[in-house]
């Protein structure tokens, strides 16, 4: 069996080690959600940073630029974090420059790693399926809420655990809480997660139909990851 | 209602505030435990240490010395990290000076609370009411594994803030998580945590019995907490 261990937060990943392991980044709301809409609708590659002033600096090599911090479009991009902006397949051709509060972190931090996948509910079972075939132990990154736990990336680090049970085996007590959490509340996870801290900041925003689109399940078999530039491409 | 947090690991503790609020340290397996049991058998106060020398240096102002360092006593201590040493009385009117891997170090990084208590099952009951009969926001800080979220902690903090729900708002994602997990998974926490990680780790060192000590509830009506000048006394 191979191992799957569980991160919840940027600020402990150097106590996991990632290196000739798969790195699985998780930001549901809404980074890695975004990463796999962006794709899957035609986005060439997207460069994640981890600063918004190297991020807004590739305009200038003609990439669209996206930028968010605290659940809003950061000043002067042209893009905030909603995946739904490339659903209509509008940006398909571009290739994208991207910075978050959470999640582009997140991938930053998982250098060093065999490799580099990113985590959502949109193309879960791509994911899960890419995953098993390939021989490597995994950790599941979440990229949290500036350093803090959250629930919705806690929730999906569970589904994935749970969905390679056959294949790895639980090797952290972080696995092991959430495969039960989510054996628990999957069932009605929109519900659940209506009570998160996070999902409420995003309500206070007005952006349901993102929270909606993020936990969707299965709209995509692509399966999105770091190339050797650090670029997230389609697999 | 007053709010009640749950962070998951000394690592995270500085982004949480602290200042104003009441801070419930948990280390199950075993230094809050052992705190308790020690207390409550008449040991008059534990000054806890983050580091080995300074703890050992206590010996000359006639200190008993505890140290413990991933589950097994330190070199030249008198005890180890194990509540039974103190349950037949035999240490009764001595001090204590103790450090261990986990427990230790997350009660030194909670300084500047209003008040600091230790968390345990078996005085679970009466460190509850103790919380409900003071006006103060709530962190449960838990001890973790190296700085790894761990489960037996994880639970206490959501018995803990179940228990409190009444006066209690759960403030964050951790409470939340903790307090549907511990609902699922309380009424049979031996079996559910002798999986983790944790606890297989004592089970090597052949210390079962302590295991089902720290997973009894309600032996003792004393609360513990810091002093003015850091020790942990009987409130």
């Amino acid at each position: 069996m191979r191992s799957i261990e569980v991160c919840f937060s940027p600020k402990l990943i150097h106590l996991h080690e990632v290196k000739g392991k798969l790195v699985v980044v998780v930001d549901i709301f809404r980074a890695t959600s975004t990463m796999v809409a962006a794709l899957a609708h035609g986005v060439t590659e997207i460069l994640p940073f981890a600063d918004l002033e190297a991020c807004r600096e590739m305009q200038k090599q003609e990439y669209l630029i996206a930028g968010e911090r605290n659940g809003l479009t950061a000043p002067g991009f042209e893009l905030g974090n909603s995946p739904l902006a490339f659903t209509n397949g509008k940006y398909a051709g571009r290739k994208l420059a991207m910075t978050t509060t959470n999640g582009t972190l997140a991938i930053e931090k998982s250098k060093g790693a065999a490799e580099i996948l990113v985590g959502a509910f949109p193309n879960f079972q791509a994911t899960a399926n890419y995953i098993r075939s390939r021989n490597l132990d995994v950790v599941i990154h979440c990229a949290g809420w500036k350093g803090r736990f959250n629930l919705e990336d806690s929730l999906f680090a569970g589904a994935l655990a749970q969905e390679l049970a056959d294949s790895h085996t639980n090797a952290d007590d972080g696995a092991l809480a959430m495969i039960s959490l989510f054996s628990k509340e999957g069932p009605q996870l929109s519900s659940f997660l209506a009570q998160a801290s996070h999902a409420k900041r995003l309500q206070n925003h007005g952006i349901e139909a993102d929270i909606d689109f993020c936990l969707s399940s299965n709209l995509y078999t692509q399966v999105v990851g770091a190339d050797k530039k650090g670029a997230m491409v389609v697999f």
